[in-house]
């Protein structure tokens, strides 16, 4: 008799398999207001990884963290016209304060572009001050009217970048940079997702932007997810909000400005990259536990040896747990270490104690066997990064099987069923952009023919990669 | 002739004093909403290092973060009738999303008991299920008619933790674990502030509490400021969210409770602990920059010595800058780091590389030596353990020298001039409370007579510590 399966399996319901993970492995809830989230330990936990190893690349690239105030005029998202468009129909809005009606509304920010030109026009004086390379992690608000946990929230944790060079070219090396070596980096070396790097249409570009770079990643259903972005937004807000620095003499030169973020939504890609049928899959370099080490009873010697396996295991580097909760039955614990996708599982019962042995189970790779527990701190860092590997080779496997050229809006259309479909963007154009776009079907972005990143959306060569997206 | 002071002197005016220097040391700067702040890339660091020392802490004593929406039906706020009555006067309140008004308004958190209860009742079901220990890092809004930044800030940003036990004794225990060893030992250890660890009087309670503990810091001009708090809520929101656990059978039983808080406010506690009339003084253990090694000239000698410096210092475990920016003028970039509080500069020109030394200039300490070259790695991290030491034997004599035993009201009055009043409470009582809450003076805590925490108001021998407080 076959077991019921904890989850729904992915075949038969994507979207219910992905609701399924979230309740079973504990990582989210919804909230009481429609389209917030509760982000339990677990979940959060992913996202801290997640912060941790990014904030080090931020750090790395030369941007500072400040706070600005969730709190923004409204008169402020109205001084740059496609930016107030693009936003509008998603603010919340403060209209009482201290128990009186405020006499101008607030909104909570969707972004903060607005408020922190504001200050970058007064901070910025000469080019000395330039560049000023600023991130925030904070939260921020979109009304949603189609919510999905983690992917669509109206409220969603992120980290948003600003900044403010002297030359468009320094501006636009700069966007360049976070798009590859931070977001790139942090996404194909952390979290094991093949992303493909390239740049937005017109089309799908932000609000205020005059060039969007994207990071697209294949979920294991054929969509795709703008897994974060990095924006060249040129003059655009420097001149609604007047942040300029002195030239030789007298004459000023508006700045030249970037922005780019990261969410939440990352952990939704997580799970729909790795997630199989027994749940999530972490990889190792981002797990918070790596390894666990189970006691499957309670026995003294049992206790005894799975607390020395743990110590020896953080001796050798690896963020390791020891599970000893040996009131709760060892299946149960089992299943939920596998549902949280921890790499390794290293079980160790009485029968293992006189066989020198204890049972190693990958999550990632799959199987079990039977290892000395004297050479576990000698192989489970190599298992690990081959484990990291195989996550990362797995990805790219489905997008490049499920990634088809092809020649005409229907087919594009029909590879968009089952993955993403390759055309040229010559022949596409924005008006067959727009015939896709009925369909349900958006061009993710465009890449060049060798492909890397386009300079420009009419560089000669330059394809479409069309989908249906989250 | 005198060089004009940068920053206003604290003797002449206290708090245009600690205005001055949070706008000279790029601290703050106001919102454009009223009583919000910017939190400048300096002042958000010395954030970021209390975020990082805190979060250690809060983890070793078991507690996991999480993340709960920002935004809460006005509904939960009144389930707990002396928690609505406390928050309804500070509330902000949205009423419009995605360009609709909303049927139920929602407030943006002032603290999250009341969204993280709804929570609770579902995730406790029995005993296994407790301790719950959750730990929130966010940003929360209560409007302030009198802001003043980092102190009263309608949006500030904190770590709320939230916990559920089965028992009275375990909850009271908890709030009295994170009292001391992670708030007490934070601030006494970390920010190097002799705070007084006291219980608050009935009238000064949190809302919704049956006990609040807290800590209280003396300013430079003798005024005190709460420093965090830590709550038992007995089962009050238990009762109002319906957070129960099984017993044995069928019964059920109301969880206990406890929350407890530190915010942004602790930035200004650090500024007016430690900081003097030539700007901040920031302790060692949390500064994340220990010393600043600065280039006098930029000559190419120079330049490799200091950079040989820092690789040194850093090496043994020094948090150290290199200020190799030698096209601004050396007085500028010196007091700059003077003012931004900087423990250790270690400033080297062409005369001290022939001397083979560096001047040494302790900003805590006081006083400037040069020092052999060879000889700072090994010297420079006892300095800093000695420099840590002061401030806090600083912030304890100061509290000592003006903190007086007092007799009555007008006698409490009068100490709340320039320091504290230590007053018996069963004389005092909450009559008198009534009474110096009239001119302007509250009972900043009850201490036992030993100096310990009382474990309960009319414990025989308490004494209150009165004051004027930020």
């Amino acid at each position: 008799m076959a077991k019921a399966p904890v989850l729904t399996p992915q075949a038969e319901d994507f979207p219910r398999w992905y609701q399924d993970l979230i309740n079973k492995a504990e990582l989210a809830d919804n909230g009481p207001v429609r389209g917030t989230m509760v982000i339990r330990p677990y979940g959060y936990g992913l996202w801290e990884r997640m912060q941790q190893e990014m904030d080090a690349r931020i750090k790395k690239a030369g941007a500072q963290n400040a706070y600005f105030p969730m709190f923004i005029p409204q008169s402020y998202l109205t001084k740059e016209a496609e930016h107030v468009e693009g936003f509008a129909p998603e603010l919340a809005v403060v209209t009482h304060g201290g128990g009186k009606e405020l006499e101008e509304p607030v909104v909570v920010r969707p972004t903060s572009e607005t408020i922190i030109n504001e200050y970058f026009s007064k901070w910025v004086q000469s080019h000395r001050d330039l560049p000023l390379l600023i991130n925030q992690w904070a939260n921020v608000v979109r009304w949603e009217l189609r919510p999905r946990v983690f992917l669509r929230t109206t409220e969603f944790l992120w980290q948003e970048g600003h900044t403010a060079h002297a030359t468009y070219e320094d501006a636009r090396a700069y966007a360049s940079r976070i798009h590859t070596d931070v977001y790139g980096d942090f996404m194909t070396n952390v979290l094991g997702i093949d992303v493909v790097l390239g740049r937005k249409t017109a089309k799908e570009r932000f609000a205020g932007a005059i060039n969007t770079l994207t990071l697209e990643g294949m979920m294991r259903d054929g969509k795709a997810l703008q897994m974060g972005t990095s924006h060249e937004l040129g003059q655009n807000f420097a001149k609604a909000f007047n942040t300029t620095y002195q030239l030789q003499g007298a004459e000023r030169e508006y700045v030249w400005q970037t922005s780019w973020g990261v969410s939440t939504r990352m952990v939704g890609g997580l799970i729909m990259s790795h997630g199989d049928d027994n749940g999530l899959r972490v990889p190792p370099r981002l797990a918070a536990v790596q390894a666990v080490v189970l006691a499957i009873k309670g026995e003294d010697a049992v206790l005894a040896k799975v607390r020395e396996i743990g110590a020896q295991l953080e001796a050798a580097g690896v963020r390791v747990v020891v599970d000893d909760r040996t009131d709760t039955p060892f299946g149960r614990r089992a299943v939920d270490w596998e549902l949280k996708g921890v790499p390794l599982r290293i079980e160790v019962g009485p029968r293992d104690l006189e066989a020198g042995t204890a049972m190693l189970v990958r999550r990632i790779a799959g199987g079990k066997e039977p290892v000395a527990v004297d050479s576990l701190a000698a192989i489970v860092p190599g298992i690990l990064e081959e484990d990291q590997a195989q996550l990362l080779r797995e990805s790219r496997e489905r997008r490049e099987a499920r990634t088809v050229d092809v020649k005409s809006i229907d087919e594009a259309v029909e590879a968009a069923a089952t993955g993403w479909g390759r055309i040229s963007w010559a022949d596409l154009g924005p008006e067959g952009e727009a015939k896709l776009a009925e369909q349900g079907v958006s061009v993710r972005c465009l890449i060049a023919a060798d492909g890397g990143v386009p300079a420009a959306d009419d560089q000669p060569g330059n394809l479409a990669l069309v989908a249906r997206a989250y």
